[in-house]
């Protein structure tokens, strides 16, 4: 394919960023690709799997001369890391990140980038990935079939969309646009929720019960091996649509509950009848 | 290995009483080894699967000449099948059951055999299987490195336990002896709540939000496409446990969802971590 962005930083090259880098180079839709860290440990891991040509420490010089800059570290660097890159970037270039929650980003991002309004800010969230981290896991078929969220501000020029809506079509998503807050809640309920349902099953097992565990709930709980700081952060920063999500789920185990205890059998095998059926036919969607 | 039943007899061949067939023919544990359908279609199956020797419709008569009969069809079939074992079981043998509720299955079991005080009724709970059904996904390794629970009555002749015993250890289990109530307990915490709050979370999802789910909603939901009747069944078997089970649960997202909407990260985190490493080291037990 054609060169889109003749040079991309990648801050946090890990299993999104790197994968993210591998699938560029891959395709030849980046000239070069750079990536920035903080542990030389993780930048070698990223040379060594080709998910990027160069590495750096210094996120200002890193993004000095990228086209196109693509935050992939954990959504709780950000603040950290955007005055840096907010300052290094070059005039007129495209700022780009891919972290779970869109609301508290924009808010953090726009403080950070209020003296640099030649620069495009475009909120996306590739939806794949997995509990794992690093750029040892990173795969460049890691977006085939896959759906890249963007969430654009008001105002963002049209060619720097098409530019990036190229870039991850090129990487095999198919690119849905949304408003901020529907997907904040969108991911409370399908993503941010299932984490904690996962985590709250885990935790509320002693060793001992553990013990017992066949495959139901090993893989009913894979999520729940996450980072937990990572998913704090996460936590943090869509806490709003979370704690709704959070209720719904509640009132909807007490209505299981009530099923049962009212000896409503009938009704609750409905509900696990409507919840294969809806599991089933997301796995048909996809392929599987 | 040495044979310890000359006949053994599995009522309902498929996932389960498959793989149990499998591995006893495999192991030489049994002489030989009939199987008991309802569906022609699906012994058929099981014999093409060499999960039994030969198969039969009628289960008076499949369990005539057997030194071992085991129940593994779904749990809310035992009330229609039991009268017709228990009157067609030859003398002085040896019936068992691999539901996933025991209490429930004792009393229905107990009327049953209210006749045949010269059958040992030993309840089984092999932790092993997926929420496939059918010969056709059954293994011979099925139970290798699993935990099979027993819940022996009192009165059970040691030497029906210990074969029994010695045959769920040549298919590679371990067997642990537990009150039929810990069972249900232990049960409905670590895989009867996974599959509702599978379900629950899966349910939640319109088909619109489903489209953009990653790996995490579809794993966090495998066991959610179990069979809704076979589930319904076991849900009604152990009902109070279960209900208890979802009561400390939604307690525990009650507390989850406290600590964000009162911003309490830090142990927001601590509950994450806490998780993770439960998790962990589940699947370090196991040399996953």
């Amino acid at each position: 394919m054609d060169t889109i962005f003749q040079t991309v930083a990648i801050v946090g090259p890990g299993l999104v960023g790197g994968s993210l880098g591998m699938a560029l180079r891959r395709q030849g839709l980046a000239g070069r690709v750079i990536g920035i860290g903080r542990r030389e440990r993780s930048l070698r891991e990223a040379l060594d799997r080709g998910a990027v040509d160069e590495v750096t420490l210094d996120p200002a010089r890193g993004v000095r001369e990228a086209d196109l800059t693509v935050l992939a570290t954990p959504i709780g660097a950000f603040e950290r890391l955007l005055p840096a890159v907010a300052e290094g970037m070059k005039r007129g270039t495209l700022l780009s990140e891919v972290a779970s929650a869109k609301q508290g980003v924009i808010r953090t991002a726009s403080g950070a980038l209020a003296h640099r309004p030649d620069v495009a800010f475009i909120p996306t969230h590739p939806m794949a990935g997995s509990e794992r981290r690093g750029a040892s896991h990173a795969a460049a078929d890691m977006f085939e079939g896959s759906v890249c969220i963007f969430t654009p501000l008001e105002g963002t020029p049209d060619a720097a969309l098409d530019a990036l809506r190229r870039m991850w079509e090129g990487v095999g998503a198919t690119v849905r646009l949304m408003d901020p807050a529907d997907h904040d809640r969108l991911v409370a309920r399908i993503s941010h929720l299932p984490h904690l349902a996962a985590a709250a099953l885990m935790d509320m097992v002693t060793p001992d019960e553990a013990a017992f565990a066949g495959g139901g709930l090993t893989d009913t709980t894979r999520v729940a091996s996450g980072d937990p700081k990572l998913w704090r952060d996460i936590c943090e920063f869509n806490a709003e649509q979370i704690a709704f999500a959070l209720e719904a789920y509640g009132a909807r185990m007490q209505s299981i509950r009530a099923l049962l205890t009212e000896g409503r059998y009938d009704e609750l095998e409905e509900v696990l009848r409507r919840a294969k059926s809806k599991r089933d036919e997301l796995l048909d969607n996809r392929g599987n």
